[in-house]
């Protein structure tokens, strides 16, 4: 171990050249405060003008304003210059109703208004890119997280080292740095740094990976979070290929509106796939092509839509159809797979059934529902109707309860009670209008002020 | 729920058609019995001519005997020709220096083995395609344990449902369903199934994965072996498509021998890729022409070796060189990067460094040394000289030693002492010649009869 040597921080360097105007983004945690010093300790050599920025996100009180005066004071002893920015995480987090903004978690809007500050920032011209400092360790979090959910090439594709915006670059340089080596090239340099009580708003699941699963399943491959980093590169690549690809295979597939007697095309709401032209592709790609399809529509298919889809359009026969999640629709002409968005009220009240991803939002404005689900790794919830031997846990009491019993408690009747709202989840209803539900030691409901309904 | 009606499996019926003569493996256990008893019950619906084979493995004595009067008994209770063979599997596993056979684990060998016994049936006419019981809860552990060594999409890919070789093909129709699933069809017909102790043979990642680590994630996602199965799905459909377009891209990139002066290429060893046209293709495809070229030469690349040679492609000088593990060489012309492969004779000796990956075998004929180091989940160990420093753990000793003093205690001196080799894992010696190493809990490494030296 060099002792007398001045300790090295490895900086993914692809994204920097001589003469770049970049932002730090510095919290005053471990991870930041080690790229703001190896990057000012290389100003020179890789001849960047830095600048050091620091949102304060208005939610720890004193310990917040702490953080700002420590790197306001390590961006004065490196010479650096300093900007500094409050925003109100939490107020910010709340839904509004007027402009029919969702409810986000702490976690969700501090990242939210931290990327709209960078932009703000790039977009003023005080930098042309900002640098975070995102670690291996993050990065296998990541995959890790997407993994167990279920995700494929796009999602464990995890943090990108770099995104671009009209505004400018994000640049995360230490994605190939490990926490281990940022702590121990601090502690080299005598340099302190904040705890970075963030820790404290992750959500539920990344803490739980963090600090429990990720641990535990290193006594399996003690190798764990470099080889989730390396897929993470691989899938990114892999990803970034399909995209093209995709786009290109799409093209002679996707054809916006109908056909029309005699050829050509009439404009009509959503668009169709030739089957023809589909089925000529081999199911990897097939399956590409119908979820560009749908993001078209402003859908995201999961594996099931997606092979329901794929089923109805290779298989299927003229005027068979699929009513999917959220109110797409698929449609089997004779040539074609049409697919159109079906607006929710068309779909006769709340008599259907709307099954949404966990965590997630599942929204029914004509009834005034508007609910966000988390639970410990995602699955899927649905919002339907009850229906006769539904048992509910009651918040405040022990063993569940006849879903029936408790309505008649409630004294609801007639169509109300027929078409009572619940929310199901892995076989447990989770929420229930009108009641205090205790939804599992796994799960956790937030009922959202309804967003305001359309027109 | 149904009580008065029969109880339906479902089958994957995709490989099958009227009239394929299908021979279905049967062990006895749960698996098997409800794949031969749905397909014996749906047999003139689909026009299949099945028929029962069940391989006796020569290792679990009286049970083993009761196994096959078992199945012998439900092959003539479901009116359906029998047949069986019996091999040595523990025999089978040894190595045989005579014809340089690697030892095996029991498990490896008895699959090896009953692969064998299927290809011989249907080359011998028996049978047009033989279908096994894997299901879906083996699929998930497969993609697992291959997830948690670190693999990308091939890797992940698990369990396919059609395996073609020359004599036939194998068919695995129960990938979609549980093992619940399964229990419940046997419970419902009232069917009996001989408890598969064959679980004992499992090695032991893929018991832990099993039994311990796979029911502990579903507290993350309860969905999780149905999303692993269709991570299998995406996975195999996209390599399927990689190999295809790995193949067209490598065409024009992937030159046999070397260039001569005047043009045309010249008789060599090994293999080129042209430079300017791998630059040309982005870093999936470049990756994937890489790993091409290397299977070409025998290899199989990790993400590092991998990585390496791109790099000297890419950002390479003429002459640079890059030796990999097992005795690739890449080496950078100017126009090229060649690939060949030496061999560890013309390295001199041992004085090189072997990484190689774990579960796996490393084996140096010149030293009379070949070892199988098992793990609980893959990662690498490399086989050394030992160095000033290292310490060894010896079984029935607590507590370290320095390997100088066991040299020292051994009276090993001079040339050999320097040269005196070790196994290292995740900096652990678990093995060093001539003395018995405790390798730590999670490893296990077997000393197998050396190698026969080639020639």
């Amino acid at each position: 171990m060099p002792d007398a040597k001045q300790p090295v921080l490895h900086l993914d360097e692809s994204g920097l050249r001589p003469g770049l105007r970049l932002a730090v983004g510095v919290s005053g945690g471990a991870d930041s405060v080690a790229l703001i010093r190896a990057l000012a300790e290389r100003r020179r050599e890789l001849g960047l003008v830095l600048s050091v920025v620091h949102l304060h996100h208005g939610l720890r009180g004193d310990e917040a304003d702490a953080d700002l005066e420590f790197v306001r004071t390590l961006a004065g002893d490196l010479g650096l210059s300093f900007q500094s920015e409050r925003v109100e995480t939490a107020a910010s987090a709340a839904a509004d109703p007027a402009t029919g903004k969702a409810a986000e978690t702490i976690e969700e809007a501090a990242r939210r208004l931290r990327y709209q500050w960078f932009r703000r920032l790039m977009a003023g011209g005080a930098a042309e890119a900002v640098a975070t400092a995102h670690t291996r360790d993050d990065q296998a979090e990541t995959v890790l997280a997407k993994f167990l959910r279920g995700a494929w090439t796009e999602g464990l594709s995890g943090i990108h080292p770099v995104i671009e915006f009209p505004e400018g670059r994000i640049l995360r340089l230490l994605l190939r740095t490990t926490r281990a080596e940022i702590e121990a090239y601090l502690t080299g340099l005598g340099q302190g740094w904040r705890e970075d009580s963030s820790n404290r708003h992750l959500t539920f699941t990344r803490n739980r990976i963090r600090h429990e699963l990720l641990p535990q399943l290193e006594s399996w491959n003690p190798r764990l979070r470099e080889h989730l980093a390396q897929m993470a590169e691989l899938a990114r690549d892999e990803e970034s290929w399909w995209t093209e690809e995709t786009a290109r295979a799409a093209a002679p597939v996707v054809l916006p509106g109908r056909p029309v007697r005699g050829g050509g095309r009439a404009a009509a709401e959503g668009l169709a796939l030739d089957i023809g032209r589909l089925t000529g592709l081999g199911p990897a790609l097939q399956r590409r092509v119908l979820r560009y399809a749908a993001e078209q529509l402003g859908f995201a298919l999961n594996f099931e839509a997606t092979e329901g889809l794929r089923a109805l359009a290779l298989s299927g026969r003229a005027s068979q159809r699929i009513e999917l999640a959220g109110g797409l629709r698929g449609e089997r002409t004779h040539r074609e797979l049409r697919l159109s968005a079906q607006s929710s009220a068309a779909e006769g009240g709340n008599a259907a059934e709307v099954t949404f991803p966990v965590p997630g939002e599942v929204s029914a404005p004509e009834l005034g529902i508007h609910l966000r689900i988390e639970a410990a790794v995602g699955t899927t919830a649905t919002l339907r109707p009850w229906r006769a031997g539904d048992r509910v846990h009651l918040r405040h009491s022990s063993g569940p309860r006849k879903v029936k019993e408790v309505l008649e408690r409630m004294k609801v009747s007639g169509t109300a009670r027929s078409a009572w709202p619940v929310v199901e989840m892995d076989g447990r209803i989770v929420w229930m209008q009108g009641v205090a539900v205790e939804p599992g030691p796994e799960a956790q409901v937030t009922v959202l002020p309804g967003r305001a309904a359309p027109g």
